[in-house]
């Protein structure tokens, strides 16, 4: 009998015939491969600059994003714009134009991304795609170009973590803090180039869009990877969502990891991460009272279904406090249009948010709500580094989408249990579920 | 008996307490001044540097809009919204903030305009005000700073012509083909410094969402002021709105005008100006086939509900045409609230739009959707010269806004009759008309 292997060691199984030793280079068949106009001009270089490059392998699996700025906030913007547009028209290559959304939700959102898949993006966040049992990596621009024209990628097989998640999170608990806790934990450079499994009966209770939350923020405690199994929650988010069964993919009991970590879900309270660094995390509870200039909810990280509806349970019958700014920016077009129908749009937008949909504009400082000197934001997204939405001078506290709306009410750093029902359950497994507001 | 007065007379004279001589230097005092924040920085150095003009005369007269550049695009964008925010505090002045709209289209939400008043703003689309019957005009930055510091500002009293608006438009005729094809009459510089009074039996026919489109553009004629009188359509937009009472105010029988003209509307036909002039205009049908890039709907021009109202009746149940962006920013987040309320966010959003509100942004090329080398646009907005929306190879047709939807799903300059019932009437005169889709 063979030895019981990690879900990790069952991905490269499938694509290689055999389980690859940890640390061995392999190459390995690419699914799909995505760049957006952040990255996509620099791998084009080296797709024009290398005659065995210049052709895509095969356009069905190539996908190009127009998300960084968009719509194009500059004339250079709007050229990158451009150059994209010709070239997926000459390739035959899906574009996702001005408006669709990030490039890591629309790949969600269109089913271009399934369990057992191995998904590189010209983009560090490509490891949302963690959360669908997909070993789902960002790439430099050089090694997206390679993967478009040759359909291959070299990878070093990576250390394996088990991240056992035990018990169940209270309900005031979303994705977003369950992965700051354990950046806390391992720090922004705890599992450089490692495979972070996800694993434990805590797992029951978090959502598809709390799972992609937490493996989006993998990369942020430097792990090549953060992989959820495909497991029942799974499954019934593709048959909600695009009518299909998807495999049961799961490590075998008993698989030997490289190291064992453990979160006890029962013990969590809100948390933020504390300009200026994501590992710098702190419960709300410590830094409460901060004044606060502008509240962001959005970006690849939390600009989901599930993360507006926390954000409306806040904001529902109140008002944005004045002198804040609340910019919600939805994910993707097909984001909005499901807050819309269940009326949580109209909840922002009486709250007085400023709402769009389908940028990353805040979150990386290219448009849409820049920082102004010795500004203070709470912002659902995934870095607070000096000056990563505006000013060196401003200051990014990261929270989840509960913790900034509670801040946008109060224009202080609030604990979001002040506002919410004992009975609150912020991550809804059920994807069919609509919120009544 | 005194001579019949026109309504530019009766303008100055309730304020002068008698009627000045045309071409007379008077000074008049200010009922509402204001500034955003693409001007307003200016007006500030000018206060600072002048002990006399240190403090505003009277806060309640003053306001200040972020509505350039909002939520901001820069970190420069984002250094001015907190010099204005910090003034506004000190002054007690209201300021609108980030995504509460566009000024010229929030001093009408908001009830700050009024017939008879006399209303300065730094910026030259402050004329949209005239649809209101008040004289309202853009000045450089220095006057703003004079008229909010003294309540008072010098004029020239303007020559005054009639423009008689004969008959009734045809249903698919929009405010904005109205004003082009006045701008083609008269040329860009046909009206310099003039009062442009708008009469006739046509007014009847003619919304206030069109009036203001139209008295937006008086200044794209060079005109100091384009003046509705206040009549049945004007009070019982007052009546729905802002549930107030206003006068009657219109032009005595058999006033001397310095200049009449006649426009017959029942001859119009949908019409654009083609770059790189406003007054380059052209019947939809002498450029149609022309392929478009980018559709714009949206600005001070035409943000406001009976405007997206004629965009959707050409949408519903139709897609934007792949591989154009269309970008609709309603003018203010009450503009946004009334939609969303009637349903027409759904279809633009349905149709593949890309919806934010509250931001001049493309119009000026300021951010959410510049042009691109040798792209072309159709957008509802007041400027077409080289650059104005982006890249200097770009071009922009000016169109209203169901001329702009009809480009949007076919890809190229359509007239909008194409996609009309027979009986469609797209200004709308009653207020309380909720568009039924």
């Amino acid at each position: 009998m063979s030895k019981p292997r990690t879900l990790t060691e069952k991905l490269f199984e499938a694509k290689l015939g055999r389980v690859p030793e940890t640390g061995e280079i392999v190459v390995v068949p690419i699914d799909l491969v995505y760049a957006h106009d952040g990255t996509f001009t620099l791998a084009l270089d080296v797709m024009k600059e290398t005659p065995l490059l210049s052709r895509v392998f095969d356009p069905k699996r190539v996908a190009l994003f127009i998300d960084h700025a968009a719509p194009a906030p500059t004339v250079a913007a709007a050229l990158v714009h451009r150059v994209m547009r010709r070239f997926a028209k000459e390739h035959g290559v899906r574009l996702f134009d001005v408006g669709t959304g990030i490039s890591h939700q629309v790949v969600a959102d269109e089913g271009l991304i399934k369990p057992g898949m191995f998904v590189v993006g010209a983009d560090s966040h490509t490891v949302t795609g963690g959360a669908f049992a997909a070993f789902a990596t960002g790439v430099g621009s050089t090694d997206a170009a390679i993967a478009m024209a040759t359909g291959k990628l070299w990878m070093r097989v990576p250390e394996q973590v088990r991240l056992k998640l035990s018990g169940e999170a209270p309900g005031y608990i979303m994705g977003k803090d369950i992965v700051l806790t354990i950046i806390g934990m391992v720090r922004s450079d705890g599992m450089i180039y490692k495979a972070v499994e996800f694993q434990g009966e805590g797992l029951k209770s978090i959502s598809m869009d709390s799972r992609m939350t937490i493996s989006n923020m993998a990369v942020e405690m430097g792990a090549k990877v953060g992989l959820f199994p495909s497991d029942a929650v799974t499954r019934e988010w593709y048959r909600a969502n695009h009518g299909i069964e998807v495999p049961l993919l799961e490590p075998d009991a008993g698989a030997e990891y490289d190291e064992e970590l453990e979160l006890e879900l029962p013990r969590l309270e809100p948390i933020v991460a504390a300009p200026p660094n994501v590992d710098n995390v702190k419960p709300v509870r410590e830094v409460e009272g901060i004044e606060v200039d502008q509240v962001f909810i959005g970006s690849c990280t939390n600009g989901r279904y599930e993360d507006y509806v926390a954000a409306a349970r806040i904001l529902k019958g109140r008002k944005v406090k004045e002198g804040v700014r609340c910019i919600a920016v939805p994910a993707s077009r097909k984001v909005y249009e499901r807050l819309l129908r269940n009326g949580i749009i109209d909840i922002l937008v009486e709250a007085g948010c400023f709402v769009a949909f389908g940028t990353c504009g805040p979150c990386i400082g290219a448009h849409l709500g820049l920082l102004g000197e010795s500004e203070v934001a709470v912002s659902t997204t995934n870095r607070n580094f000096t000056g990563r939405m505006g000013h060196k001078e401003s200051k990014v506290y990261l929270a989840s989408p509960a913790t900034a709306a509670a801040a946008a009410v109060t224009g202080r750093i609030t604990d979001p249990r002040d506002f919410l029902p004992a009975d609150a359950r912020l991550m809804v497994v059920d994807p069919s579920y609509s919120f009544k507001p």
